[in-house]
């Protein structure tokens, strides 16, 4: 067996066997097949495809290719995943009220890279939270207190780390085969046996088209069922951002918010759908419309937003921010948004307001991340009091932008003013 | 304009337009563009395919990518090209028949890789010829005797260097527009103006079917067109060898010996062919029938021997070589292959003799190389008394295995018996 065979093999549009994608994957990772060589299969499968059969096999050889987190001791655990959005803290909320109903929440998440956000950069703007945990330490926090979100410490299916970086740069990022081998690869080394995932589709997410979305989710429930993983999905439209706010600081603030029943409409949904499967999978309501009561119930009691405070008091955050949000530093320009045409003051419905274009203006603010090295500003962000199919009254704040630079503070002003849109074309297009 | 988008773009089997394919090259040969972004564009070239102006344009930007002869002041020179053979001896052949009737022959040629031979190896198993010249040297020869060879001194076609080897790895080899495009490339910054290929099919040739032959040949010359290039060519049979001997010395000498009119049928059919559209494209006939016959009265009246020598002295190789071809050092283990069968001798036609199965052999003697580095032995080969289509005898020789280690002669011998195979299968398939 030879790396040229198994290239030429794809490149003639045929099947790969479990040993002939091993192989690959083995000899990729330890340096033994040079990436000019990776480049020209993973462009092969991209233009020709793989077979739920090759998928699985790729997820699992990846999941091989470094450290596997073993959580047995924890039973059940069902992890979450979603595809990437702009404005999404569904995490933040998701995971306390889960586990405010006894289920184990064992979850490492990632940093946002390009203008999707990351769990653990919105954790980390809690001051003191520390999400570089040993596995042991992680392991004995969900035990204690049933809840635990962390960085990915380990080195997880790291043949998908060097796949990914290659397929960024060699245009091969939108394969349903790659993307989803990749997600269940980092899912299934960290530990859980059940997944739920999000997978998000239109202009702020990977998938663009919902008919997309769900060819993706469905390959992935089937590698997970291949694989023996229990797996549900959802689907959640990505056109505009999720919720009100888009920031690592500005986030959290939201999500304790929804914790305390201020909850946005879209994220209360995607909130509670993925819950509901979360709960069922773990084996605690096969209804899902009684899980998302109980998940309501614990929001409205109390016991989630609990659950968020003993979470972050035990990986050593300081709570009094939890309790008193005000105390989180503010950013140094907070201006607000009226939209006008020409200088004058417009009026209309909202009809567009593009997830990717305020994703794009939050990394610009700072928020985010273009390159990995690349230092983030907790504080900054935008906050979205209008969204799409809301009424703007003339002079009326549709948006505030919180930025630490006066120069781009206004800039941003300007770059949101066009990504509003209005329905009435006279008025503003 | 970036990368991204240009792999992006043959990645939807899109048409890539001059500009793009100019980008890439430059920054390929640059090396601003990595070789596993190369790998991921080549794959895709390979399954999408290229129209013949995308062909060309890629040929073109490589011809852009490095040095090019000028042979302006020679006139019109045709140049010649095989697309690759085991026991092609053509050039020694035909290049003095041309040169002799009055067409000037400027030709650099390379050097064996693989099972096929090169030119500039057979030329330098003649004692003192010098295959290295300067482009004013190579010019001035010709001009004083209508005639030099010599290998490639100059940077030709770096582009095309850098993407072969690439494909070597990535299983990208058999694609029409890579290989169309890196031949004319070469051939046009060596500065022919009109180009005759030789385009070889069959177990010896890269290309397998006649059809696939015919499919490149066709590319090649609209390539040819559309660079106003006059082009023409001619599909050669690669089943079995050329000729009757294959090595280096041992093919200079067949040549000699062709030149002296003991030419085999196969070469003398190639030779003609090919040198008849050569005469043609030199404007110096339009009956093809005619210019073959040119051709055989020099070869009958000596003139094209004698040209032969003219090259051979003025180039400082030993001519005593050529007057008397026993002067060149023999191989020091010379045996006879008689067919046999569990021990026995056996009779009956021939029915096939592989001729990439001769190639390996003859590397396997030292003929050839693997890897560019490698060293050949100038006399070692196989001398094939009989072919496809003739009777073997019990006990008759059917060819000669020439060695310089005794235990490599006899393995040798050995293969070759498993090499040739008779039409009557109860006797030996």
């Amino acid at each position: 067996m030879n790396i040229q065979e198994i290239i030429a093999k794809k490149r003639d549009n045929k099947k790969l066997l479990k040993k002939e994608i091993d192989f690959f994957i083995q000899g990729y990772t330890k340096g033994e097949i040079a990436d000019y060589q990776a480049s020209a299969l993973i462009m092969a499968i991209y233009i020709n495809g793989m077979d739920e059969k090759e998928i699985t096999d790729l997820t699992l050889a990846m999941v091989e290719s470094g450290d596997k987190l073993n959580l047995s001791e924890l039973g059940n655990v069902v992890d979450k995943h979603s595809t990437g959005g702009v404005g999404d803290k569904v995490t933040l909320i998701l995971a306390p009220i889960i586990a405010s109903l006894g289920i184990p929440v064992a979850k490492m998440s990632g940093r946002g890279l390009g203008y999707t956000g990351g769990t653990i950069d919105k954790l980390e703007s809690i001051p003191g939270y520390n999400t570089n945990l040993s596995e042991q330490e992680f392991i004995n926090n969900v035990k204690k207190i049933g809840i635990s979100l962390i960085g990915q410490t380990l080195n997880l299916a790291p043949a998908d780390k060097k796949i990914y970086a290659l397929r960024d740069t060699t245009s091969t990022t939108e394969s349903i085969p790659l993307i989803a081998s990749s997600i269940m690869s980092k899912k299934i080394a960290a530990g859980a046996n059940k997944i739920v995932l999000d997978v998000t589709y239109g202009s702020g997410a990977f998938m663009k088209t919902k008919e997309k979305a769900t060819e993706l989710a469905n390959t992935m429930k089937k590698i997970g069922e291949l694989a023996k993983i229990e797996t549900a999905y959802v689907l959640t439209p990505m056109d505009e951002p999720l919720g009100r706010n888009v920031g690592n600081t500005l986030e959290v603030i939201e999500a304790v918010e929804a914790l305390k029943g201020n909850i946005a409409d879209d994220v209360k949904e995607v909130v509670l759908e993925l819950g509901s499967y979360m709960i069922k999978l773990a084996g605690k309501g096969n209804n899902l419309e009684n899980n998302k009561n109980m998940m309501l119930d614990n929001i409205y009691n109390g016991k989630a937003l609990e659950k968020l405070k003993e979470l972050v008091k035990n990986q050593n955050g300081d709570v009094t921010f939890i309790e008193n949000t005000d105390k989180f530093k503010k950013a140094e320009f907070i201006y607000p948004v009226i939209l006008t045409k020409d200088g004058k003051e417009v009026e209309g419905i909202i009809s567009e307001l593009r997830a990717d274009e305020i994703g794009k203006l939050s990394v610009f603010l700072g928020a985010g991340r273009i390159k990995k090295e690349d230092k983030i500003e907790e504080e900054v962000g935008i906050q979205l009091n209008k969204k799409v199919g809301e009424r703007v009254n003339k002079g009326e704040v549709v948006a505030c932008i919180h930025a630490n630079n006066k120069e781009k503070a206004e800039i941003a002003v300007e770059k949101l003013k066009n990504i509003y849109k209005l329905v009435d074309k006279n008025i503003n297009t």
